[in-house]
């Protein structure tokens, strides 16, 4: 093929129209290193839209169209056609959407929750696996520099053996009810047929998740769970307190919500070792704190030389200058960049042990949203996940 | 009595000898507002050690006892005997020592946990109430300003309804088996025996869960616990994962732990309103950080002429001037000082809605200890505690 | 002409090779908000090398040019020539690039300092005045939505009458002799020939007063430097305390270094007035810090709702998701791309109060360092700088 | 001696009536370690008033003077009088009362500025020297443990060679003119007549130049000053920035303000060796925050078992309980008890290289503030302050 040895990738969208801020992220972090052409999408159900968004991005109008099949079929059809989608659509669309592009044998990148049910999701996962596309989740604060050394770390022991971990993704995004103004996003994100789930769990819970297994390594082995709904009238749990038991018996809590009255993004997670603990907070993501059994506190911040390899690597310009979200999930892009190019090239794999997440990772979310509602249904009884039975079960 | 009308009350101890940490905490506290002369005191049970301690400490000779039994005998027996006694002995004594000086009409000031049991615990409280004695348990962070202010302003309404809570006593302080070694508190507070529970939940957690009622101003309905053991050996409980339901349905968190590598003292609790939040912090006392719905940030400091008039009086120096836990410790001092001398001289009370901790603040704790075990024993099934049954149980 | 009424620009770079870091910046910033397609350049003085990174770049073969004067001859004469060229080699070839692009009708984005001394910079200037095209300076940390944000409130008079400044540049990042080592940056940086100046003012101390500028709205009518060389041996002096008197006769302080040992970046600034004070750090750019005269504290965080629009209008994802550099660099090439447009197409120019620096502010800069030269040569005697005098010298 | 070898110090008190906080503050520092019975006074100009407080004191009748001679000459008289006096009187009337006091052999210890004039204050330093007794005077930063480690680290060559040093006390608690309403302390502190100093240096800039001294073991051998009134109308000067060379030719900067808005207490040192820097800050007194050549940063808390013993012995709860600033100045008083007590008994000096501040710190402060009035009226040049001459002019 013609596209065999570039540098860049070919890129589409399905969704991402106007208003839709997501969409307006997956364009920044694909821009900013580079690696991405945007060349053919849909982006809006609204042809005319669409159509305006398209040329506002350099996209050709011809490889702008009406609707996802079409664009799988006839970009599948061209030699220089897209090599990943990325379908940045409300919750309820994504599984006939990834899946129709997985069947072309196209690489998706599709938000989280990947589906409604595990069922669906472990589907998706067995197209890609079959057809030799990638699925991508971008649960990408696990692509944070300093995420990333505080996995390392805790692979390389200087945690010693983890006793307790503590993640909370409690935001107070919807602590008011903005559902019933004009806020378009929240008011999918509360609604449970379009959200596909019904309590925060699905939605930031499943961050948090993702990073607790990212940085400890463990995979859960029971939850319990409590679902409430804190602003009154609103139609999804909006809060839940989990408990888990992870892989070497290690308790840990989990805490998302929607209505974290004064809170910014409220992602934060510690990890306790029985040699020494680190926290890291979305409010600093630049830094990580490192404790020691004597009370001393250690900052270790990106961009200095002594870091691993895995922060350097996704480090821009370096010490004292921030990067954040947008840089983040840049970073996911890129190495999914990497690994497209090993595929298209037929050159070997860059995954690595901290690498981007897949549509297994996908799936262990949405079982995981399962069984939260699974314990919640049973007075918060300790619940042992699908995944957990039957590694991931698929 | 001569007493009448002095500034000054006579304080006795029983306890606070060699190495006793505790004894010598609540030594500074009396001393700092000059509202208490030490007279009298048992020091320990090696006669020429506490008759040694008693002399540093300015206790007449005549007045150091052998045992806590002679002590209130002859104590109460004096026209200038103690107005109170400080029990800061080891748990496993508390209920008898308590008992005695109550009895004999004398005030005490008694360590939590109140004892082993809810039974004892409600005993010597309505020993109390029956006598007339005060009986104050310290639950001294209850006592810094900015926590004082923080429940004026839920009672004020500044939070608007209360909606979630996460209270944290997770400490670092023995991550590490400490009670194999020297050191003498870890080996008590390690062993059941001693400790009067099998959990950190009698320890650290009931000060966590009184900073909690203290706050909020409302009580547990329900409770489920998982205790843990994160130190191999170690022969109790020393983390646990608590999820409450408050009296009005809003769920909270607690977790307490003293194995919490790396943390100092790691007391914080955060509160979620519909219209703020608060948080507050034991590594930064002086300040408390209030949150609202648009995500602004306001930092309130101990001494501003704003603050409540519950802040107010407990400040010293003022603004820009840390004060803390010492300060604290001392304000529990000084509202119980003014409530003794009230009852002395046949004054109206000066207790207030936000005072200084009794027994049924100490009673309560018991038995949200009992609850937990409970729970946890029940594979952490939500359990009632005594005090959501029948207003705490006496 | 056929760029007409584009939405992108077209732009070239001169610098930006192999382990020029600032030439990435550049090109990061341009991408972000995807305005600029970079289509010409030198990208080193190395003609193999430059060509694979135009490769890489995907800038045209035939648009990668030997030498800046060739470019700019060949650019000017093409149709789709480039809008705008960014200056990024190191300082003492400024002038001669800037110049032959600006007479060339070419708008130039220049890196600080402009030139090695303010007679040139001036030149400069009013090449660009006369010639219709723009000059522009990269004090990037000026597009910073909390910094535009603290500007608006000064203006809008939040803080009262100003009445005192305190600005830092104080980095680390030189705190040990790094130039004898394989530091390439290091080497030019303290090179007085290639860094234009002998010393840190030429350097980090032009953000930092620039920042005090643009904050404030002030400028300096008088300083007194001390310039020291703290690492022994080297060339320039790398640390320097300036003490300023401000237009409206306010005291202000500027501290630069480039010795600052253990500093990150080392950026930051507060001014007072007489009703309030703000705070701003490089190390936590999304925030600002307001306490007013009670001692209160207020942080605003980028992505509030209720902020001016200059910071609003500069935010990507909002509330909660921190952006750096980066994002603070593309904002200043994104408000340039509007005004690049706006003459371009003929259309009003989009220059407002609070936008990106031009030449003057880099000519400022110049008279800034030279005047700082001058006081440290008179054993810091206060000194006039050429700005005050004569209304930026031109 | 009846007093011989007793644990207790006999102290008196001149100043600290109705109203004077500082005199309360200097109670609270003798109490909290119990090492001083007040067992005399002159409370106030006011008899009747200084016999009421002397009783709530209980300060024994006899023992309350009219005046501070009486009291001099009869405590002097007594078996059992007075060891020390604390003299908290405003500014203007310090040196006649301790002179009086150390011309019958009592100690004091007298706020400062000592007095308000070098030759006063030499005097009192040669009287204190001829006759035995102790002047001290309480800077009482530098007895907050983690400014004694930070001494120490100095001490120790933790950071290397010392290279630059910033220091500022800039409060915001005189901010608006409140001098103006009801504020006693105001009103004294801004007259040049009672304060003594016609500028915040005689106020809070000797506290901040004591902690650069005390801290980095540094004298200063010249300073620069620049002094002004940030608010109209006030009959001092609020606000001094002041530029110094060090013993070793360290540039250095100290900042003092009672004018900066919105500020707390405002006191922070930062000192930068060409290993390490350190930085401390009073809104934070129990930390130190350690920076590395490589960009870690290190913070160390009060009561970790690795902290010097200088730190170590002034600790009182440990690690994980805040202390603060009446602490501190207890940290003062227990020092001077040591070695009055070695003075008293004829024991070896307790006073070891980190100490309390003598008499000769309160002559170099006094001397301080005179060669920032005279850099001041020489539009801000280089002055040599007096003990660079003539090693403490006396």
């Amino acid at each position: 093929m013609s596209k065999q040895g570039s540098l860049r990738l070919v890129a589409g969208m399905v969704g991402g129209g106007q208003g839709a801020d997501i969409g307006k992220t997956h364009r920044y972090a694909m821009r900013l290193d580079d690696r991405y052409d945007l060349h053919a999408g849909v982006f809006g159900r609204d042809g005319a839209s669409s159509a305006r968004i398209a040329e506002s991005l350099g996209v050709p109008a011809d490889r702008t169209y009406r609707d996802y099949r079409e664009m799988a079929e006839r970009e599948s059809a061209r030699e220089d056609g897209v090599d990943v989608v990325a379908v940045t659509t409300p919750n309820d669309s994504h599984f006939d959407i990834a899946r129709t592009f997985l069947e072309a044998g196209i690489s998706v990148v599709c938000e989280k929750p990947l589906t409604p049910d595990s069922a669906s999701a472990a589907e998706l996962v067995a197209i890609a696996e079959s057809s030799g596309a990638i699925l991508a989740v971008p649960h990408c604060y696990s692509a944070y520099p300093m995420v990333r050394h505080a996995a390392r770390m805790v692979r390389d022991g200087d945690l010693g053996r983890i006793r307790f971990a503590a993640v909370e993704h409690a935001s107070g995004w919807a602590a008011a009810p903005v559902e019933l103004g004009e806020h378009r996003q929240a008011r999918w994100r509360t609604d449970p047929g379009v959200a596909g789930f019904p309590s925060v769990v699905g939605d930031l819970g499943t961050h948090a998740f993702h990073l607790l297994r990212y940085i400890t390594g463990l995979e859960a082995t029971r939850v319990s769970a409590e679902l409430d709904t804190l602003v009154p009238g609103r139609r999804v749990f909006d809060n839940a307190t989990v408990r888990l038991t992870l892989s070497n018996g290690t308790p840990a809590t989990l805490w998302a919500s929607m209505a974290a009255t004064g809170n910014e993004h409220g992602l934060r997670i510690r990890v306790f070792g029985d040699t020494a603990s680190i926290e890291w907070r979305h409010e600093d993501p630049q830094h990580l704190t490192v404790r020691d059994l004597d009370g001393g506190t250690t900052i270790l911040a990106q961009g200095m030389r002594t870091l691993s390899e895995d922060a350097g690597r996704l480090t821009r310009p370096g010490l004292g200058h921030p990067e954040g979200f947008l840089e983040a999930f840049a970073n996911f892009y890129r190495d999914l960049a990497d690994e497209l190019r090993a595929r298209r090239d037929d050159t070997p794999t860059t995954v690595r042990d901290l690498s981007f997440p897949t549509g297994r990772d996908g799936l262990i979310g949405v079982q995981f949203v399962e069984a939260t509602a699974a314990s919640h249904a049973a007075d918060s009884a300790w619940v042992v996940p699908a995944f957990a039975h039957d590694k991931v079960g698929i």
